[in-house]
């Protein structure tokens, strides 16, 4: 399981490590925990392995170990020893922990463990169950492989996070996630040690909750494709099993066309309603008037409490446009009577309102930025999707926050700027009393252009360097060695049972309707997906569009990525022959000329590919500009008078949209061919 | 889609194609119609592509038509409109049916259908719904890609199955197997038109059905792995959309001590009993004398019928080898009070109770060989899994079989041995009333040596061609012809959600560590699993096996079996350089050569591959003889004394057990070296 660093380059023949020569030996942890002690030797893990709880343990502990004992007997395809001591003599493990901890996985509960292997035995001691969960989930990721078999390095650590809230949103609105994706979602956020699942359930082209209060809400609103409570309630079970809480969102008074085609008297408009199909901002809103509004909203979240015990809620709030209340007689009426001045003040209003009601029912209300309104009391939590401005103001004001706008999954950016985007930067202006309100940060996976079968390559492995972000000291923020640990917690997700990795090729072969998909898979591995927004524009997309297009089969992010990146400036570091990274990069572009026939004939044989057939030609045009500026650089020698304007010309018309996909070496080739003298 | 024939030649470089050229257009259906006639033209699909149905439409018809819709789209990325017409004009496709069918599908409902496609439109008729699902899945197997997009052929076919009875076995007690996996098997069931879910839900191993009048038996006897019944109750109407039966089979009076584990008083022994956790041949059985086991029968079989409505039920009747009964002196008295000579008259005394339970709530029973009785009526159904002769036997003495034998997928055959197989060869000696006794066959998957995980890659594409067995007319039997349209059907499986190919890489990738398994998988495009019987001699295999070496990562009958031996035998026929296969093979054979160093390092750094050392060592051995053997026969040289002799007596040794995997190539080397003249 630990050589996978050298798979890293799979494209680019080298491996990262190799470029870091004599460097010590380094964990593959992430996130990487507090604190760290490499000692003397190492523990086999062999078929006497034995696991003990001499202190206290629980059902939930007691499956956490066995999940554990299940990864540890797949990776090394060794029967291990299925039964728990109870007592400490003769175990190989002990796992000592205090105490059950909350009932319901709470905020800010005690996740902290102490992990301790020396050449005989291992301890891991926490206060609570869900301290042992992180330290298991860390032995999981320390054993490593040796030349006989496997083994844990002798090593003491003390660990504990960063934040408490270290969430990941998933947008089940726009287009529905089955049971089985959510499941392996939980898995993969316990594997690293996120711990609050922020679930997006309703949205304008979705209700996805079963009411048994008010059936009519999937019945019309969802196309049959929702959670039943039960599955629901399976989920809650299975993120606490994991350590990790359940916060349900129920957008409103916005983002809600979908309540109203089953009932239509919640909405400020006649109706009747369909779900909406396409995206973007919708008209349609809740009558924050009525007051059968705020009945139907006390007895539906009355009904979603018995669901998710979690003691916050989220209500969305975002993005309500207004256009419906103003343009209803009688709402307009309301907000004269009332003196609310505009529809924000009567958003507020309903704020308010809805506060009241989960005050009743127990629960903490979260809320996007636009829920931030002096009337609103400061126990409402504001998460911030307008960005770290935005939560740097809400915490002055007095608010508890979240930060989610640098981590926005669809944006398609790489793992490397949303692991360089702190939640509260250096030199942000809060105080330290100020940075207490600021609860931790959410990474969003929105639903508009993803289905069943992409989604986990739009989370992961990034989702899991914004993890370390979250968990890990300020201090750990070498990209490099970032990259490094996450070529191999890609892979260790991957035996989880995510699909982020091998959806690529499963969906080439659907495209070339062949097993062979070398080429395919070459142009893949330079290019990626644009963001959600570019191809928005380009494509209009709708719930209806169909994902199984090349833009759908690649991953964001790919190796080539950082790789490029790497080398390009390993190289400029001091041009020549000599340098290795020269011969990587050759070898790179000459195999982009090389591949090219074979890829621009593979594009043309497929009618959707149409659209990539630019990209395809534009490759080996690219690699040999490239490999015009090794040479120039090597040896010291001019480009010809034009040959700089003319390539970076051709770099920028590579840059204009074509297949809703963008090469990933672009940037460092700019700096190559920047570097050429004329 | 359509040009996956190419990519059945990822190892050999060649396509199976270009073996027969000047071979006129051919299909890809999979099964073959029972008629069909290509005419001229093609009619295109295109975003107008409108469905009808003029007839007769009902949900289930509906839903099968969105969910064609929906493949067609995925296939193509193009959107298309989902509303179905219910009047004629305008429709490009018609499905005429003239009604629902059966409400719970039935052994020999009418499944026939006709497809008729002309440039301009295309029309399914057929007699009921199910009929109907049947022509949609040829309809989408029928697309193909044209240089300007996707079209239909224009063509006449008229279908109906051979057989009524086509199903799939899939034992989820010795190991569960999730509701997605069922339902993507189903998915795929429906793509081959199988017809016929039999659900082998109880085991020594595992009680996998909750049961509300006995909760034990899951509460004790599943580990916590069951289907509740709402989930089984969606199962059966999942089948039932996609025009499958679901035959629930609940193994009595042996395979049954997960019963005994929450009701000890059920069985012949003292208990108390544990769940079984190695294989083999249980002691443990019910008491047949005790009134109380059938009173606990009788309600327990009346809860399962208002889960699965099928008009069959199998009560297994399997391998219950008498001895508890035997130990037991309460029931060796009964035995003698009755007149019952031996364990084989209490099993049939056992079965006629039990019989007498099933005909109370209206099911007609199916059992296992061993339930041939003749104190049994002729309207009990016997599965034979002892082979084609003693259904013969069966169908000669009254009885309705079966065929289920040369269908076992455990036994790791090739699709070849499998598809050759017929259920009544033409040398039967049945008459054609007795042939009328045959329903058909069953395809068995059983669960010792898979999990979720590998599953598919054990079922498929295998079974795709034993569909065809059982669906098209025996004369459709060319072996070289069924593997061209299998690679087609594989892949359009895959884009199903099947994960039989795309399961190899990820557990290679799990094992190598890397995301670069280049070598591991070349060794595993030339092996595979040996046999179950023969895994288990050599691990002695149980429930608690980790399955996750390289045996499990690797696929039963890889494409390199078939085309080994279909080039080899075409070089045989005429060896010389000129010969195309010639150069097929030594390009083969020097990539094994080539390949053997990186297999060989790939292999010795991971310490669970230590068993695979020997074919890794094998294969540069064996790529040596065949490359001599080539050059010899090619150019009709004369081999050195003793080279054929030692050459076979090395084949011998590689076919010696190790790594409980077997090289695919090594018949056809030994031809290939017996050709060798000396």
């Amino acid at each position: 399981m630990k050589r996978a660093v050298a798979g890293a380059a799979l494209v680019w023949g080298v491996t990262l490590g190799a470029m870091a020569q004599g460097a010590p030996p380094q964990n593959h942890l992430m996130p990487q925990p507090a604190e760290l002690r490499s000692t003397q030797g190492s523990l086999p893990l062999s078929a006497s392995f034995q696991v003990a709880t001499p202190v206290f343990h629980d059902d939930r502990l007691d499956r956490a170990i066995a999940r554990t004992l299940t990864h540890l007997e797949a990776t090394t395809a060794q029967p291990l020893r299925t039964e728990i001591g109870r007592g400490a003599a003769g175990a190989t493990l002990r796992v000592e922990v205090q105490g059950a901890g909350d009932a319901v996985p709470s905020y800010g509960e005690d996740e902290s463990y102490t992990l301790d292997v020396t050449a005989t035995q291992a301890e891991l001691a926490a206060k609570t169950v869900v301290g042992a969960i992180r330290g298991l989930a860390t032995l999981e990721q320390l054993l490593e492989r040796t030349p006989t078999g496997y083994a844990w390095p002798a090593v003491h650590i003390a660990d504990e996070p960063r934040y408490h809230w270290r969430g990941l949103l998933i947008d089940c609105g726009r287009h529905f996630e089955p049971v089985p994706v959510i499941e392996r979602t939980l898995d993969a956020m316990a594997a690293v040690k996120l711990n609050v699942f922020h679930w997006h359930l309703t949205e304008d082209q979705g209700f996805r909750i079963e009411s048994k209060l008010y059936p009519k809400l999937t019945a019309l609103g969802s196309d049959g494709e929702f959670y039943t409570q039960e599955q629901a309630r399976a989920i809650v079970a299975y993120a606490r099993d994991r350590g990790i809480r359940v916060v349900p969102e129920f957008d409103i008074p916005g983002h809600s066309r979908s309540w109203f085609v089953g009932y239509p008297e919640l909405a400020s408009g006649p109706g009747p309603y369909t779900i909406r199909r396409d995206f973007g901002i919708e008209d349609a809103a809740m009558d924050p008037t009525r007051e059968s509004t705020y009945v139907f909203l006390d007895r539906f979240i009355g009904e979603m409490t018995t669901i998710f015990p979690d003691a916050y809620l989220h209500i969305g709030g975002d993005e309500s446009n207004g256009k419906s209340w103003k343009a209803n007689s009688q709402i307009v009426a309301f907000m004269k009577a009332h003196n609310l001045a505009d529809t924000g003040a009567l958003q507020a209003y309903f704020n308010q309102r809805v506060l009241k009601l989960l005050q009743k029912h127990n629960r903490q209300m979260v809320g996007w930025d636009e829920v931030l309104n002096p009337a609103l009391p400061k126990d409402v939590v504001v998460q911030s999707w307008r960005g770290a401005q935005a939560l740097t103001q809400s915490a002055q004001g007095g608010y508890r926050g979240i930060l989610s706008q640098p981590y926005y999954l669809d944006g398609m950016k790489s793992a490397k700027e949303h692991y360089l985007a702190d939640i509260v930067p250096p030199d942000s202006p809060l105080t330290a009393e100020q940075r207490q309100l600021i609860l931790g940060g959410e990474i969003c996976m929105w639903g508009e252009q993803l289905n069943q079968a992409t989604i986990d390559s739009r989370i992961w492995p990034r989702a899991a360097a914004i993890a370390e972000r979250f968990w890990s000291p300020a201090t750990v923020n070498n990209v490099d060695d970032m990259y490094r640990r996450l070529a191999v917690v890609s892979l260790q997700l991957e035996q989880l049972g995510l699909t982020h990795l091998s959806h690529q090729e499963v969906a080439l072969r659907g495209l070339a309707g062949s097993q062979d998909v070398r080429p395919l898979a070459f142009l893949a591995s330079v290019t990626e997906p644009v963001s959600f927004g570019e191809r928005y524009r380009q494509q209009h997309t709708s719930q209806l569009t169909p994902l199984t297009n090349f833009v759908d089969a690649i991953r964001p992010d790919p190796p080539s990525r950082h790789e490029s990146n790497m080398l390009t400036h390993h190289y400029l570091a001091k041009p020549g022959v000599e340098n290795p990274a020269y011969g990587a990069l050759v070898s790179f572009y000459q195999r982009c000329l090389q591949q090219s026939p074979a890829v621009d004939e593979a594009v043309r044989a497929v009618p959707q590919l149409q659209g990539v057939q630019p990209r395809a030609e534009q490759l080996p045009v690219l690699a040999g500009i490239a490999l015009a500026a090794l040479q120039y650089t090597a040896h010291g020698t001019h480009a010809p008078a034009g040959w700089k304007q003319q390539s970076l010309a051709t770099l920028q018309a590579a840059e204009a949209p074509a297949g809703i996909v963008r090469f990933t070496f672009l940037a460092p080739l700019r700096e190559l061919v920047q570097a050429v003298a004329e």
